[in-house]
């Protein structure tokens, strides 16, 4: 058979050019958008969510502005064990600016940190945590403490993996961030983790840039410093985003109730609640961890993400509960190399 | 002569569209993207200052993600004369409580506004004002409270003009955000009026979503009721967003420096200086009401939206004034029909 006109006139290359021009692409190619999680129900109701919600004509359409995703950070998109990494940070700060504080070797929480105590150094609870985050994450600007944690990033090791803590994130998340994305979600961090510790390194690690980071912080003062202005770091707590502060937090930075969330522990079950109180299609996911060899087995009884409460409410209402063993091939970004 | 091959097999209208397609227009039609600007020193610095943020190899391009622009809103981008139109909100609900709270007709400041003495009610400055605002605005959810500011400006309006208070915005303004974002900056509003007071309607009026809404606000709880949750508007306030409290608030929410910024008056003026103080290319302008026939003329002696120590600090660092009876052709879009 001759081929046709244009073809002969000017060869196929020319015309898959201005085919893929015209028609973007003259045969779709099906590649699977989520290859780090295995077939099986967790994935298709992934799936069949986004395909239901970006469907023009299907009633259950959400237009492009709608589209708001979030996510829980510690434990949801990256691990959280053997302790939130916020806080492993925190103590290397103390270990750092013990020699500047003399009066650390005798006054806890601090003496039992530099001992290396730290079930003792935590006994205090909040109280003896919030401490620690005072004394060692304020009192500078906002300019300073980005530095601060940039530097300890660039150094810091996981004890277990020895991998750098952005390291330690979760490939399926990582893709399942992106896909939402690429259907034309805006992604959101809503963690109980700082909001000024996270945002140096979302957009790199996770796509997802500062304004669309939500979390912990303390008071902010402005200030004229030798005719420059800064924004200095109070030690006074301001706003805690976790259990019913994630819904506050979501409404103060993002003013619209998500439809799809993430999280993995009790602490996210508010941010679960309020996502699926909304009208139309909706998507409340949990990550369990259930893998001891290759991550971390925990979930009721654990100190560090404790799952109990949303556990039972995600099975009683049927939102999407990720076994982590059974349902991600890969768990590390570093597991592929 | 005889036209090129192309044109002779597949004719002049098949071209064009091929054209089209690959170069993005084959000749690039100059359309003015900010008409209601007359031409002039301050166009050109907005027209020029874009251009070399977004000219890729220029000395002071900015990546897209760091297009950052913020504006103030009242006086920014909506009038706020004779009184700030949040304010004008208040009193109208006042009115509609008052059968609810007998006790307010022999309590100030509510007995002065309810007499309709204005200038009374808000001798009491800024505690009267809170407290007008307290009793007016919260002990409801949010989702109640955004249906009463939608209700309100569907029928409330401005005295002068006889129009909806979201038609008193000004039409340069609304090019000029719809300029920036396509040429890639995102905009926000940073304001001093209530965050939830604004976000039910800059979408639809600026092109503004909810999650690029920055603004004064109260302490949000969150509640399960009957099963359902919902956030409650506390009467405490949490954050002032005017002054020093408007880096604060970019940093809270943005969490990176503006690259332009627009503001009014003197509750502006570290907006600026902070946008002013980051590295490479830089906008600051500010809107000077000079216009008392299309607007008003008002500033450093106004109770509302004073211009003062920020006009003295524009004009000595060289920052854009925006003379509004001289540079702007249409001030509000009812003025074209």
């Amino acid at each position: 058979m001759r081929p046709p006109v244009a073809i002969r006139r000017f060869g196929y290359a020319y015309v898959l050019v201005l085919c893929a021009l015209l028609m973007g692409g003259c045969a779709t190619v099906q590649t699977d958008p989520l290859p780090a999680w295995n077939d099986g129900k967790v994935k298709q109701s992934i799936v069949s969510f986004v395909n239901k919600v970006t469907t023009q004509g299907s009633p259950d359409y959400v237009p492009v502005p709608e589209r708001i995703a979030t996510f829980d950070n510690d434990g949801t998109l990256w691990a959280e064990q053997p302790m939130y990494f916020q806080l492993v940070f925190v103590l290397d700060r103390v270990k750092v600016l013990a020699p500047r504080h003399p009066e650390w070797k005798t006054t806890e929480p601090f003496a039992s940190v530099l001992k290396g105590d730290l079930k003792r150094a935590l006994s205090g609870g909040d109280k003896a945590l919030i401490e620690l985050v005072m004394a060692t994450s304020t009192g500078m600007t906002t300019a300073e403490y980005e530095v601060i944690v940039n530097e300890w990033l660039a150094t810091a090791r996981h004890p277990r993996f020895n991998q750098p803590y952005t390291a330690m994130v979760y490939e399926p998340m990582l893709e399942l961030a992106a896909y939402l994305r690429a259907n034309g979600f805006k992604t959101f961090i809503v963690s109980g983790g700082g909001i000024e510790f996270m945002r140096p390194w979302t957009e790199r690690v996770y796509g997802i840039p500062p304004e669309q980071v939500i979390g912990s912080s303390g008071k902010i003062k402005f200030e004229m410093r030798g005719g420059k202005p800064v924004l200095v770091r109070l030690p006074e707590l301001s706003f805690v985003d976790d259990g019913p502060g994630k819904p506050v937090g979501i409404n103060l930075h993002i003013g619209r109730r998500p439809i799809f969330a993430f999280g993995n522990s009790d602490g996210d079950l508010q941010m679960l609640q309020w996502t699926a109180a909304g009208g139309g299609a909706r998507f409340m996911g949990l990550v369990h961890h259930t893998d001891a060899v290759r991550e971390w087995e925990y979930d009721r009884q654990s100190s560090v993400g404790k799952l109990d409460k949303a556990f039972d409410e995600a099975q009683a209402k049927g939102w999407t509960i990720v076994d982590m063993k059974q349902d991600w091939n890969v768990i590390f970004p570093f597991e592929k190399k």
